[in-house]
């Protein structure tokens, strides 16, 4: 079971705004095609947004109808340039397609038209590939916070649809399950998309993962009440210092995790690390429709004049964080020294 | 404008499940149909459950076919005992059915049937309009806490249709709108059931007052940003030391607006005060059926299979308070003093 298949030539995607009620499956031909995806989150996460940069690439040198290697790389560079603009807080995108980009432009003299669309496609199947194996790796890395009989709560969806493999936050939890650890999992509904009740839920009923939705407001009230032993989640970016950009909602669960003296850990891969954002703050986060908030599942719940204020992503501060868990081990507080050690382990 | 009618005969109330889309007025003759609108969030709101709960056990007496002036005031206290145990969390509720038992038991030995029926009417009455009065002048004592431009983050509904009169939270925002103090404010949609995307935003745009909404877990996130000046919510039931139950996200709220070093105001008339409770953990907290979770106005959102945890109301310790404004002035730490004081001014 996948989210995203490419099959050298076209891009096909579960669409995750139809789930659960239906398997959707939409093929991407063109560029246009992939952004209208992204930015209507019909495909979404952090890592598998950068999966789908990377083969939007791709599929722009295979498709473009210029006749040198140039103009070929030309096209795949417009197509980065446009796909990297659509979602602007997950860093895994621009991440992605920069590397795609770059293994390309390391060929792009020497190589034929042919040659620089399979050195594109290699390194975005190398990606996904690579995020496969993140997964796994934060899979495992990540067991040292669930103790048997845990009572994990996560928040939005982190799992085989929004990475190249089974998931971050979600990765550990199914492992957590798999390894016969007798876990109970609080999955909150994430509004305003609905992303933990449509898709974390689909997943672990797929999964045979015991669960319960709760209202995102009722995240904290639980940690208050000492019925949860540890929050773990993903990330859509972070920063140099150990803020966490993720899904709106995030921070008011570290809050009251700290509040509650419970674990809040982060699971995502290293390419979700900016060394170069110096702090949450500096992070861009995306302001989304307010239709979004005003209407429920296509019907209009406000009234006519009411607006809304839609960020997506929240940030939380470094100081609440307990541990980050990444596919080359865990990072710990002070999370400036351990990051840059983590991403840049020769300097 | 009113959430709820009594002619003297029958209770007539406005379906707040309805709202927006449609005004429905329901008229209740019977304590079952009384029940049924409660338990069913027909109407709801710890005031008016309270003023129903009263007009509930006039109205038993009314239609007693019972001979005897005790055998009608037996009447009247076997709907009380039924109602009061329609919704646990809110104290007005039991509050008001038990005052207009006393005032009913008070004159039982001397009064005739008509007697005791007006005495219990009388009482219902009297107990709405003292929460409309208690309403104005909560509006009034809490508009030290909104200064001019504020920008006011509420959270649920607690407006005309769930007190008597023009709300407690609500009614403050209110009257700094009408006072031209060119307020914004800020309104969670209030999962699940919705009443700030329903209600709120209903009355707020009838009002004319400037408003947006805000998913649930946007709250905490906005307070962080500096983007809030006043958090003001209500209360179902507030106890000696000065723990409030409110609805569910309200503790979220509470411990973001600690966080952001940003006053966090309880309005709610004294009714709401229940010094026979010492401490929150006591405040009996109900749990309401998970398909207001698993599926959304109507439409199933989680897999089959998923459950839910569905808490209606969480509480918020003492020391996240600000400030409690009731219609006898603000009550501020230390809380147990204070209540006390307020409540039980004689001793």
């Amino acid at each position: 079971m996948r989210g995203m298949e490419w099959n050298g030539r076209e891009i096909r995607i579960l669409d995750q705004t139809r789930l659960p009620r239906r398997e959707v499956w939409l093929t991407l031909s063109t560029t246009a095609q992939i952004a209208r995806a992204i930015t209507g989150m019909r495909i979404r996460g952090a890592p598998a947004l950068g999966i789908i940069g990377a083969y939007g690439v791709a599929q722009a040198a295979l498709r473009s109808k210029a006749k040198t290697t140039l103009g070929v790389f030309r096209d795949a560079e417009k197509a980065g340039a446009v796909l990297a603009f659509t979602r602007p807080t997950a860093v895994n995108l621009a991440w992605a397609i920069n590397r795609t980009l770059d293994a390309g432009r390391a060929v792009v003299e020497s190589a034929d038209r042919d040659a620089i669309v399979k050195t594109l496609a290699e390194e975005a199947n190398f990606i996904a590939e690579e995020d496969a194996r993140a997964c796994d790796a934060i899979a495992r890395v990540g067991q040292e916070f669930v103790v048997p009989g845990a009572r994990v709560l996560t928040h939005c969806n982190t799992g085989l649809l929004c990475t190249g493999g089974s998931g971050t936050a979600l990765g550990v939890i199914r492992l957590a399950h798999e390894s016969g650890k007798d876990i109970k999992v609080l999955a909150t509904e994430t509004r305003p998309l609905l992303q933990g009740a449509r898709l974390t839920a689909w997943e672990l009923g797929t999964l045979g993962v015991p669960h319960a939705l709760i209202p995102d407001s009722a995240g904290p009230a639980l940690l208050s009440r000492g019925e949860v032993d540890v929050v773990i989640v993903g990330a859509d970016r972070i920063a140099a210092n150990g803020d966490v950009a993720n899904k709106i909602g995030t921070y008011s669960l570290a809050l009251a995790a700290r509040e509650a003296g419970v674990p809040f850990v982060v699971a995502a891969p290293v390419s979700t690390i900016d060394l170069a954002v110096p702090s949450g703050d500096l992070i861009p986060v995306e302001e989304r429709s307010p239709d979004e908030v005003l209407s429920v599942l296509g019907t209009r719940v406000a009234p006519v004049g009411t607006g809304a204020v839609n960020p997506a992503f929240d940030v939380t501060p470094a100081r609440f964080v307990t541990a980050i868990v990444t596919e080359r081990g865990v990072v710990r507080p002070p999370f400036a020294e351990s990051l840059r050690a983590l991403v840049q382990p020769s300097s």
